[in-house]
């Protein structure tokens, strides 16, 4: 599970824009993939460091650096020097534990959002946060740690049958978002069915683990909702047009990425409410085994606690017990105990105790 | 019950507009009903794939095309290239697990909405989504399988008495959408009758059963709601009056049917506010069932213990003990007792514990 | 108790504006009395259906005409075409099952409320749609069933002391509502006694009617919150001025009744969550009482078990039993024991059990 | 405790305008005091009903009338004849139930706010309705009972030193609302105090008191709530300056006493969050208490019922039971029984039951 | 821990303006600091009482007066002489129960934050109000008592590297505010840490220790939020840009510090709705552990209830008993009663109770 909150302690006192990673390290190094296509060619290469640094604008064509691993900041350096940005947006790529937000510049859009990938165990998922910076003619994608979830995306550039290189940047980073949006609905779908499977077991038993699993199903859709919800201000943001680097043809797009959020967190707010309606049915279905285990206890106690006390009177050692000598007294309490105990019974049953 | 979240993850890294049909598949073949009326006539027919590659644009009069079942794309892209849709359109149209939702375009507007059909079972209902074209003299209306509930706007149109043949495409649309709304009432009323029954069984016995259908109702209100909640906004917006594709004389109508939906709205949050409140009631009653099982329990053990404690006295061997010899002693000692347990029986009424 | 959900499923795929009575059935026949008033006169009598039909326009003055009971639905038709009414409207005052609305025409103003009446039994309340009409000069108001609550409204309008009639139309509407309004301060203030009756001995004692009560009064609670808030928006509406038929001098009137339908609101929900937090006192007050209850078992276990268990010892029928023979033994014994169950019930008087 | 609804049922039909208290009645008659003041005089003396009659209009200062007691109506309507009040605002004064609020006029502002003084009794407070009326160079100020609160004014305004005396009518009418929420600062500090008693003693033992008084303290956190959340929006309307009554000297003051509000209404919510976790952790709390005493009881069962059995055993009078002869069975039996609770109060221990 | 509402008992009925320190006193005398750089230079010493009175403006350059304790009022008042603040603003930062809040005036601006220092012990924090008042070339702030947390501040202001001494007093201000917000990830980390540990102890046992430490930290958590909350208002006026004292290259500095506060107060909000639902999980678990509880005593007397009674009825000593006689029937017996165990325990075993 992850940490509820992240350790920025050390960054306290420090000038604003000083760029200090907040969070895990996730990759050690620090990968970068350039991509470049324009409506007739596609090029695609991994890119040193030193290449970094001796870059060239471009005339023509959209430019695409993908950057994976945060760990080396001379990389980010260069970056912000390359693509002039301010020194501000630099600490927040840098800054993973930070909501999902969007910054508008004159020359450039920042975009960040939180990418999840389920994990093997229930309720388990990985947090990343990936950036984005839209430029007129490039973008840049900077990403926690390795991720192949992009793959499909050079793929499709790479293809080129669809009108997909004929689009500009603003058109790309909406497919990245994209992507990035439908794993949410991969992870919610894991989710649903750990929730379903729970539901199922609850009725039936109420163990430790179960309650175990209802607890960290809920804390984790905190955590979800949490990185989620402020993407639905960012892609508003961006839909309204404000900016002229997002064309109005690529608007609808992203109205409808806006909608895919708006589903994702309708979701996960009836997951929530699910959750919580099943800790209640937990605690009631607890109690409720708790009261068939104390009528079996009771139905136990009721039959054989007066048999005792009846066997018990005649073991008494009194000189005078005039019903010891009769010869058919034993068999008669024999009679009487048993014509109790029915009755107990027949009692109880008609109590529905059983 | 449904599933809480319908998978989509072979969708991911999908170009958008890519046509994949997402959600469960009710109907193998895709059927199409062709209605054409105008004030003076009326035509229906069932449509092959042939016929509507090769249908004409018409002059006057509105032509109504009913498709049911997704599984046919190829139907689909053939009704998109027809009215010249935007791919997005068709992609919202065939993925099921999407929300309620409205697109105004200049030609036409996409509107989509929540078919609910109540099931036998308790509690279960069938939910399914219709999408409408509604264009100038024209509407497209596709459901996800054979349904009949439009039957009786068709024989209103065939029948030719009321106004309805003279009113636009607009209104035919708001027609549609009404007998969907109508029936959430349908299924809202088959809710309230299952709460009611919970209800009154209830305080009065705490089984599992109980417990499995509360839950299970609280869960299907909070699909029902997040199924219902958005068509609100579209209504909203179609109520506006910002397209000119619905009239003026069209909005009272749709005033009137979101009043409807509000209704939905309120009576579903009733509903749940009423279920949780019973969850806790469940609970306060199964508790005080506990109490009374426990009162059973501690009478019982309150009355023998002693007694067989005294018992036990006189059954011990001692050489030296007096009682034994004494012959009213045996007598006394029943009086002793039944005095005993007449005590204790009286002092547990008098604290009301039966 | 109301049904949840009122039946309405006779009414679907009809046209909207057919006009369908949907809710119980309160009174067979319908009963109409016409006022007539202006500064001078004032007029009253019983109207029957031939009399309605061949009602002439007047030039002066305000005419009042109220309507109990909804059953002939022809009447309403007549009423319709008399005012020129639109069907939708016809079809809100024949739905009682729909929230309190308003709704502005050019001519007439249409607004419905919930009058609500307590019965004797606690937490039972009767809810009653009431629809006005407000034209220029005239209107109608219809009731459910046959009330008397209008009563001192007549005999105001009577008596003619008050500027009553000098004012206009509106200002009667504004009377009716103020009406239904201060009614809703009694059902409240019933509701209210009912609360702390509850509220009284639920921490004394925790029956299963108790539980019940509390259960009925709040589903009530939510019934007649949901039956009053949209009245709110109604009267907001009305205040704002919009219509040419509410003039400015009645307008602090409205605004005065609105301050008043906020209080009820303020007060409906102080209750909720007065009720809310019963539910979990009374949970807590159980679980308190079982603690007590265990309390008892678990003294008279612990005392008992022990003795129990020595007596046993020496009634066991062992050769060699040294102690048997001791002639001191058995009183000793006798001491052991009383020792043994003082020094337990100063125990638990110390750990402050009873 | 206050009633939870005060009952109005006696006003139902009534015109509006019609003056009736609703409420307690608090003091029986009417007590006025005249306060006279400007820059350079101070005057104050009682007022009769005769002499209120003959007032005469004052061409400089400011004149403050305040009035206690609100059970003689005919006071109250020569009030309304001198400053010529509107008959609804008068209706207000007297209806001591309502919600604070405000009503400008063009003469006047009519302001009323609830009045809390905190009584001995744990979580009882009294809520006395104050009214004033905001002319252009007089105040009246009417409240249920009388009250010393409003001294220090009178002192302050006697004592000239300060630049109040130079000050307009709406910055004295500050004052005394700066006292009133003054006063909700002492309320809430016994209610915090309150809480803090509770709190500490709550997790120690769960006496069926404590239950009581958090109940009691979250009903009357209610009901602060509701009397104080609406002088918000009266401040607010206020200080937005909409009215040429309030000076713009005067509206930092009454932003400030804004900010006042807003802090208690802060500090009302934080304490109702807190006493509902309280009534969480009450159970939680209890329902660990019946744990351990159910460990108790079971240790004891679980020791001695095995004990039981075996000492019975040996209590049969079968013919041949060999080990009834062995000369070292009964030393040994003792060893075997002292044995077997040994282990048994070790695994309890192991289990951490004690 | 806090106390709940602090005393401001004193000050009801003082004229508004009055200075009197509302909150506990965390420093006896009050100690200054004076900071004045410009791009070139920089001077810092400590400052009396006297040279604070002797002042003189200066043309150039930025000046910080830095204070902290607000025992000695005098101090304040030459404070409010030298840069004229209205009385309000000096009763605002003594009063140190107030919200975060902002006033802005033509000549200066008026922010207060609160600061949060984390304790030793598990959810302790301390808050100490900290004020700023921002003029054109000066700034003011004053702190509740000695805090080095604006340590690093003066240091980075000293060395004179970054461009931070050629920006103006509105960056200062940032600055030291950035500083606050800071502090306020500090401690949530430590309270996130909390979290994680009872969470991880809670499932496991379910001391009342546990139980403590959850409603201390729930209650924290309601107070970390109140002081945070309002903070998010102040900055987002402060960039909203409505003042010339904010210069236009500092909004993005606010804003970059307007999301660090709402990632706060998301953070907080996610505690503390983990921490709720820890509540719940917490009672489930106890209710848990009681069900195992009353398996090992139900085990126990469904085992060795039946087994006493048989025991007991061959101790009784009726004359007429023949199986006494039957050699064999005493191992019988034993066979029997294992074979009941036996039975017993497999049953248990099959309904999973162990």
């Amino acid at each position: 599970m992850q940490k509820l909150v992240k350790s920025r302690s050390n960054t306290i006192g420090m000038p604003p824009g000083t760029l200090v990673h907040i969070g895990e390290k996730k990759r050690e190094s620090t990968l970068m993939t350039l991509v470049e296509y324009d409506e007739a060619s596609f090029r695609q290469k991994n890119l040193g460091f030193q290449e970094l640094e001796s870059l060239e604008t471009r005339e023509t064509g959209i430019r695409w650096l993908h950057v994976e691993g945060l760990s080396q900041v001379e990389v980010l350096e260069a970056i912000g020097r390359l693509f002039s940005l301010h020194p501000l947006i630099l600490e927040d790529i840098l800054n993973t534990d930070q909501r999902p937000k969007i910054d508008v510049n004159d020359d450039y859009i920042y975009v960040s959002a939180k990418m999840l990938s389920y994990q093997k165990e229930p309720g388990e998922f990985d947090i990343e946060q990936v950036s984005f910076i839209l430029g007129e003619n490039y973008v840049v994608s900077i990403a926690e740690k390795d991720t192949d979830v992009f793959e499909p995306i050079i793929k499709r550039l790479q293809q080129g049958m669809s009108r997909f290189r004929k689009l500009g940047s603003d058109y790309l980073v909406y497919s990245l978002l994209d992507v990035i949006v439908d794993n949410y609905f991969s992870v919610l779908e894991a989710f649903g069915d750990e929730v379903e499977i729970v539901e199922d077991e609850m009725v039936v038993r109420t163990s430790r683990q179960t309650l175990r699993t209802i607890h960290k199903l809920k804390r984790q859709i905190l955590f979800l909702h949490k990185s989620v919800w402020p993407l639905r201000e960012v892609l508003s943001f961006l839909e309204r047009g404000e900016s002229l680097l997002v064309r109005e043809t690529t608007e609808i797009y992203i109205r409808d990425l806006y909608d895919h959020v708006v589903q994702v967190m309708d979701t996960t707010e009836t997951l929530r409410d699910i959750l919580s309606s099943m800790l209640d049915v937990y605690l009631s279905s607890s109690s409720n085994r708790m009261n068939e285990i104390m009528k079996v206890l009771t139905i136990i106690s009721t039959v054989f606690m007066p048999l005792s006390f009846i066997v018990g009177v005649y073991g008494m050692n009194f000189k005078n017990m005039p019903e010891l000598d009769w010869p058919w007294m034993y068999p008669l309490l024999w009679l009487v105990m048993i014509g109790i105990s029915i009755s107990m019974l027949i009692y109880f049953k008609r109590k529905k105790w059983w």
